[in-house]
């Protein structure tokens, strides 16, 4: 380490704001864009103020759960507030707690109030820009999505530095992880709910009872649906990752902090300065996007994608040969696995959704012989398409373990291997929140294209912008869910070392040992075992909420364009001047969501109390493998049957097995219609599921150890 | 314990050897029933000659394979020949191994045949039966299910009894317990493939493209439907039950081997004693079962069930006074919990397909808005239902293992009560079978009431008869896999003890320690966790292949019926003496499922090894938990929402949400068509897959712990 280790602080702190500068920079280039076509603007509004009004009421009910939250935090945490010793102690731990955990729900929260923004003026800009060709339609979409990508990453990493640097407590960043987990919870959860239930009370309404196309202004949930894919897929899945990143974060840091002790050599600094490396890779390949010559849209993106990942590496390399520590090469070596395998899984993963491969044909044939069949085929392919990507885990976990091992000889050095190969798999995550981001833009450009009737051209190439959206989003989601695995596992790390840092304190306290220290989980003890059992059902019942809430409010939705379709006279025949009421529908999707919601977070959290008040630290343990092992599970099967049915049905309406209008693609309809849900309601909230309830599993680990059953 | 312990083996051979003469007595009076109607006993024939052609053709194939098995056990366990330092020792392990794994082969083999001798028989006796009434009808539907109950726990005692009698080698019954799931594990896949690849395609072919009755004879799968029901459900799940059974018993007597040794008490009779208590108390709840004044069949076979539990628990408590033995009261309460916890989990899982309750309702309603909503709203329920059972298996782990810690204060002990649990729940397993099988025998008998041409009145009693089967079904099922899901804990537990026994000898005879005896599995250490994720897919990727094979035979088969239709004359129009050519399905029902279940058997035992001999004895440990968490949770999702799915359609059907014919019919009868292969294929042969897997991890562990690379 060089002796001035505030360097890498500084560095962290610099890039951050770099990557602010490049968003603002965007976002006015963005702004400037020529707009001119009435109809488009027209609704392109509409859906902005339809982002807005579902945010400002979902964050007036997450307002006051933040609040009560920060009170038990106050009150409770780390430590009950009447066992502290002196003010300094509760200033030091609970009223900073309380603080972190506000700072980390207001940071996601903006990370998300930026994305909508940026993608609600985006898509009116890109489908204006689709007029001049491709190349510039992309530039602006992609733009966009970068804006968010800088947004979130930048705010994660300025956040950790601030409250690392101020505090020097990992403790107190759990609390801030904690924050933004929760936040993301909920808006993942919320948002998910939202734009399935309309998206496919659109699609059902439409495409199979009315035979209009997909946007047709006529159909009264088609700007719900609109809406729904900012407040899902963008607000939600920047949420999502600002939370993955900041975890993985916090982990690491508890995990190094033991270390660093144990090996009297400060570790901490070379997280931040790969993770600035990271997002400095991602900046550079941000800015230096563009279509290439073939205009394929696809290759740009993964181009980029591959640029970003090698300037990480070749910075981290460079940048090793000047650190002094001793084992800095195999931390290097375990964050470039945990890139590297991160890719591969991509790849992988991308074989089961990728319409030019068997598993998309094979289920597009079945769906020749009617719904029964394309379910079947397509689950039979989802959970396969588990094996991969878990097997690559179990992989990764092994290598990085191994490589880092020999630091300190303890499983502190393994898990600390681990750790880093989840921050070297989150290194481009900025990147990867750009690709992201950049479908929802360009599908809503497709729509107001189509609404705002532009020529068939014109549409044709947002069409190629929207498939190459939803191309790279299958890997970038592989990508994620690998991401969110890994740093759940450095989660149950980090859980393990804050527990023996408590046992520490209250052995040397009381002078004598009271409390064993942990060496372990061992899944034969019965308490683990409990533990392992009850939390392998909670990814489960957390999805089962989740369905059951698009599962409701779609049908409730789709009585509404019932009505409206009977009752609005003229509206079928396309009657100049006559529309439907677009917001009942808005209001029925945002209503059901945050219902739905506060169900699905509240019982997963008093699961995790139940759980660790009965069996105490050890089936808390035990609960975050059973979380995690079905977890990954079903974010696999999910995300990726849904691509799966998704782009079957794309597939089929390109003209194959009959093409649109057959019965293979009214079977391939259905399928997608429950992909829907899987792929991105239930799916992808799952990591922040586990994420949030390893988060507390740390933050309360004292009041489970001190006050268990067993 | 008394003195004389061999009591308790001469019981069990005892009430064994009742078992048979009271299935043989049934057996007889079944026979002798009469049988007039030509067509019912022409139809009967073709039926029982499927049943025989495809179980000669598959046990040809499993001959084949557990010959090869049977060398490479002589040649290698459960030590390598070579490495035996005599000709003693080669006799008493590796050909007595060999010997006992052939024996569990046949005597699994020869309780299918049974079962399918009697069904086949039983089937058109009731639909005859069935002219006088509802209580002679069910009377031989019943009784032809306690044949192969009473065979299937008979044989199972008996075998299990004198291996253990001879050999006093729990080694030895681990592979007597191994050839007895792998030919299960080929039974229920093979059976389970074959019976709904022609129920599938029965039903799409009869129901929803040429809207003829459910048993209509012009229908040409309609036979191999038949067939379906009698290999897969008859064979196949009986089979499994006695796979379970014994291999409850093989890990209870591994770890009661142990656990005896360190207290110098022998307590392996004890556990012949409750288990032969259990099947007495199951014959007189057979033999008193009778059909109230009610009518009611549903409630003549719970009464039944819970008279045999009632006399379970009052035999056991008086035989445990006269036992001599410390701790006998906590063998007892683990005993009896496993039972008690066993019948909740029944009754909870029954909520969710009950067709009086929410769940089942919701669906059918869901339904009136197309199939989308079917599924959904299907899987939503299906994923909470593995809540309760999964909930209640920890319970009953942590609690059995409470109560039994004490007697040793170890490890040994704790999981003793586990096993025990595992027993307890079994204990009633005559029973279950007995209403498990009653379900084909009268599923068969309506649809030859329907095809013999019998009157509606007769019908309608073999409709009522089917429905009791089915609810009672779902019980079973609940129960069935949550006995299953309790082995295989115990098999963990046993394969922990077997390493260890390895260990001693390898270091006994080393002169110094080289291996370390294990005291768990950590699932931290990174070797552990690497085995439960890749364990955790196996379930995923085994059922995966398994609905694969459903899909692609059923769609084989579907096509094969299109073609009769078009190409016969006369057959739609049922023209007098024109027959559809059955045969034809039954081929391709055979062929597809004999090809499907090779690949599935063998990539489940091809990962396990690698995983083992990659990762060694802990490797397998966390693979094993891996297989049992995710396992559990897949059996318990696919089969319930497969009984969810079934019962709702038949909701409709009675009249509700628009009734047959309707929008809701028809995705009601997709929802069905999905759910078949979940509930009746891949569902029921996870338990069978994980306890195959668990006993070859028993039966390696030698070559696991001394040939493995980490």
């Amino acid at each position: 380490m060089p002796k001035n280790k505030m360097i890498f602080y500084i560095l962290a702190i610099t890039v951050s704001l770099i990557s602010f500068v490049v968003a603002f920079v965007f976002f006015k280039w963005i702004n400037k864009q020529p707009s001119e076509n009435a109809e488009i603007l027209r609704v392109g509004k509409l859906i902005k103020n339809g982002a807005r009004t579902f945010l400002k009421r979902e964050y007036a009910v997450l307002v006051k759960f933040a609040l009560v939250v920060t009170l038990l935090i106050l009150v409770f945490l780390p430590t009950p507030i009447w066992k502290q010793t002196s003010f300094t102690d509760i200033l030091k731990e609970n009223i900073f707690m309380s603080v972190a955990y506000v700072l980390g729900n207001v940071l996601s929260a903006l990370a998300g109030v930026i994305g909508i923004e940026v993608a609600t003026i985006a898509n009116t800009k890109c489908a204006e820009a689709a007029k001049q060709g491709i190349r510039p339609a992309f530039k602006v979409g992609f733009r966009g999505g970068s804006v968010m990508g800088m947004a979130v990453v930048g705010l994660g990493l300025l956040g950790v530095t601030v409250v690392y640097l101020l505090t020097k407590n990992s403790t107190i960043l759990l609390g801030f992880s904690f924050g933004a987990s929760s936040l993301a919870l909920f808006a993942k959860v919320g948002g998910g709910i939202f734009t399935k239930t309309a998206d496919i009370s659109a699609d059902l309404a439409g495409k199979v009872e009315l035979d209009i196309p997909e946007d047709d202004p006529r159909n009264p949930a088609v700007i719900a649906d609109n809406v729904g894919d900012n407040v899902g897929d963008v607000a939600g899945m920047g949420a999502d990752l600002f939370d993955s990143n900041v975890a993985a974060f916090a982990a690491t840091i508890t995990i190094a902090s033991v270390l660093s002790l144990k090996l009297d050599v400060d570790l901490i600094p070379i997280i931040f300065c790969y993770a600035s490396l990271g997002l400095l890779a991602s900046i550079i390949g941000v800015i230096a996007s563009r279509i290439g010559k073939n205009g394929n849209p696809t290759h740009a993106l993964n181009s980029t994608t591959y640029l970003t990942t090698g300037l990480f590496v070749i910075f981290t390399v460079l940048v090793t040969f000047l650190i002094n520590v001793e084992g800095k090469w195999r931390i290097l070596l375990a964050t470039v696995i945990g890139l590297g395998v991160g890719t591969i899984i991509g790849i992988t993963t991308d074989y089961f959704t990728n319409d030019t491969k068997k598993p998309v044909q094979n289920v597009a044939k079945a769906s020749e012989l009617g719904p029964a069949f394309t379910v079947l085929s397509g689950t039979s392919y989802g959970f396969l398409s588990a094996f991969p990507a878990m097997a690559g885990i179990a992989v990764t976990s092994l290598l990085a373990y191994t490589v880092a091992y020999p630091i300190d000889n303890t499983i502190t050095s393994g898990m600390f291997g681990i750790s880093m190969a989840a921050v070297g798999m989150l290194s481009i995550v900025a990147m990867i929140v750009s690709n992201d981001a950049y479908g929802p833009i360009v599908d809503n450009a497709r729509g107001l294209a189509e609404m705002g009737g532009l020529d068939e051209e014109v549409i044709k190439v947002t069409d190629e912008l929207d498939s190459a959206g939803n191309t790279v989003k299958a890997i970038t989601k592989g990508f994620a869910i690998s991401a969110a695995g890994l740093t759940v596992i450095s989660l149950l790390g980090a859980f393990l070392e804050e527990v023996n840092k408590i046992v520490n304190t209250l052995n040397t306290d009381l002078g004598y040992i009271k409390y064993e220290a942990l060496t372990g989980f061992d899944l034969l003890d019965p308490v683990v075992f409990f533990g392992i059992l009850v939390g392998a059902t909670i990814p489960a019942v957390f999805s089962s909420l989740l369905i059951r809430g698009v599962d409701r409010n779609a049908q409730k939705m789709l009585k509404e364009i019932h009505r409206q379709f009977t009752e609005i006279e003229g509206l079928k025949e396309a009657k100049p001047g006559v529309h439907p009421e677009y917001d009942k529908c808005i209001t029925i999707a945002t209503t059901g969501a945050l219902n739905e919601l506060m169900i699905a977070g509240a019982v997963t959290i008093v699961v995790t109390l139940l759980v660790g008040f009965i069996g105490g630290v050890k089936a808390i343990g035990g609960f975050l493998l059973g979380n995690i092992v079905v977890g990954l599970f079903l974010a696999l099967y999910m995300s990726n049957a849904g691509g799966l049915w998704d782009n079957s049905k794309k597939y089929v309406e390109s003209g194959h097995n009959g093409g649109k209008g057959s019965e293979a693609h009214k079977a391939a309809v259905i399928g997608d219609t429950i992909g829907d849900p899987f792929k991105d309601t239930a799916g992808p909230s799952i990591n922040t599921q586990i994420t949030v309830v390893s988060l507390i599993a740390s933050i309360m680990a004292l009041l489970f150890l001190t006050l268990s059953i067993f």
